[in-house]
C-alpha cells in the first residue's frame, strides 16, 4: 500500500472509531493498521485494525469496515507445530451494522454481495446480521467473511491469540501482511 | 441483595454504559450483575458487570463501577483440579478513571484510597491510574483491587475463561455468588 493510501485511510478510520465512542491513546491512532490483503482495492476489501492486546492466551481488537468493504474469507485453522488448536472469534457490532458469512445453508437474497470479480474466492454464504449490541462466535477452523453495511462498522473482536500470518484465505492472491512502501 | 437495590442499581449502571456509549441489547440490559460481594455496602464495594462471552479458551466484559465504588481486593490463582493456570486480564477503561493497585512498591500519596472500615483486606498499593483509552494487563495470581474516580468507569476486561467462584479475596467475609432476595 503506497503511503498516502495508508494515511488517507486512517484518518478515515479515525472517523469511524469517534462514531462508535472508542477512546485511542495517540499511539494507538499513530499505529492504526490498515489491511489490504495485496490486493490494492481497499475500498472494496480491506479491513482496518487496532489490536488492544494479543497475549499467548487471549487477544482483543477494535475494527472498522467502511460502509461495503469486505474482510475476505478466510479460516483460521489449527497450528500443529505451535500445539495450537486454532483461532475462537467473538465479533461484537458496536457500530453500524455487519453481515458476516459463515459455513451453513447458503442464505437466499443476502444483505450483502461478493465483491465484483472475487466471487469465485468467496465460497460460504450462510449469513448472519450483526447491528450494534449483537454479536456471534466462530469456533476454529471454520471459513468465514464479512462486509459493513451502507453505514460502515466498527467491530470488537474477543479471541483466542491471533496469529495473522497462519489464517488460510480461499484468495491465493491474498498477502496477509503486505508492506507499505 | 435486596430486588430494590438490585434494580436501582441496574437502572444507574445502564446511565453509565450509555455515557460510555455501550450498545447492549435488550437481554444484556435485563440481565446486567450487580455484585456486592455479600457485604451489602454496594455504594462503596461492589462491581457491575455484563459479560458479552466466556468459553473455555476466553472472556470479554464490560464492566461499571460507581464514582468512588471499589472492587475488593482479589487474585486468580491456578486451578489444579481444571488444569487451569489461572486467569488472566486486560483492563480497558473506556469512560472515566479507574484506580488499579497491584502488588509491587506502595505508591505514596495515591489518588485513592482503601475503603472505610475495610483497610485490613487490602494489602497491595502499587497504583496505576488508567484513564479512558488506557489499560493495563495483569498475569495471574497477581493480587489487585481497583476503585472508580469521581465520574465512575466504565471498563472492558478482556481475559482467559472466567470461573468468578475460584477467585480468592483477601477479605474472608466476601461471598462472590451471594443471591438476590
Ligand atoms: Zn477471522
Ligand atoms: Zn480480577
Amino acid at each position: 500500500m503506497r503511503k498516502e493510501c495508508y494515511e488517507e485511510a486512517r484518518k478515515k478510520a479515525l472517523e469511524f472509531y469517534e462514531k462508535a465512542a472508542i477512546v485511542l491513546t495517540d499511539e494507538e491512532k499513530a499505529a492504526i493498521e490498515i489491511a489490504d490483503f495485496g490486493l490494492e482495492d481497499l475500498e472494496h476489501i480491506g479491513l482496518i485494525l487496532v489490536t488492544f492486546v494479543n497475549t499467548d492466551r487471549c487477544c482483543a481488537k477494535e475494527m472498522v469496515l467502511f460502509p461495503g468493504q469486505t474482510c475476505p474469507e478466510h479460516c483460521h485453522g489449527p497450528i500443529p507445530e505451535l500445539h495450537y488448536e486454532g483461532k475462537e472469534e467473538t465479533f461484537r457490532c458496536r457500530y453500524g451494522s455487519v453481515y458476516l458469512y459463515v459455513e451453513g445453508e447458503e442464505t437466499s437474497n443476502p444483505l450483502g454481495k461478493k465483491p465484483e470479480g472475487y466471487e469465485d474466492t468467496y465460497t460460504v454464504g450462510h449469513e448472519i446480521v450483526l447491528h450494534a449490541g449483537e454479536q456471534y462466535t466462530l469456533v476454529p477452523n471454520t471459513k468465514h467473511w464479512f462486509q459493513a453495511g451502507p453505514e460502515g462498522a466498527v467491530i470488537s473482536e474477543f479471541s483466542t491469540k491471533s496469529l495473522d500470518e497462519y489464517d488460510v484465505f480461499t484468495d491465493p492472491k491474498i498477502n496477509r501482511t503486505p508492506v507499505i512502501e
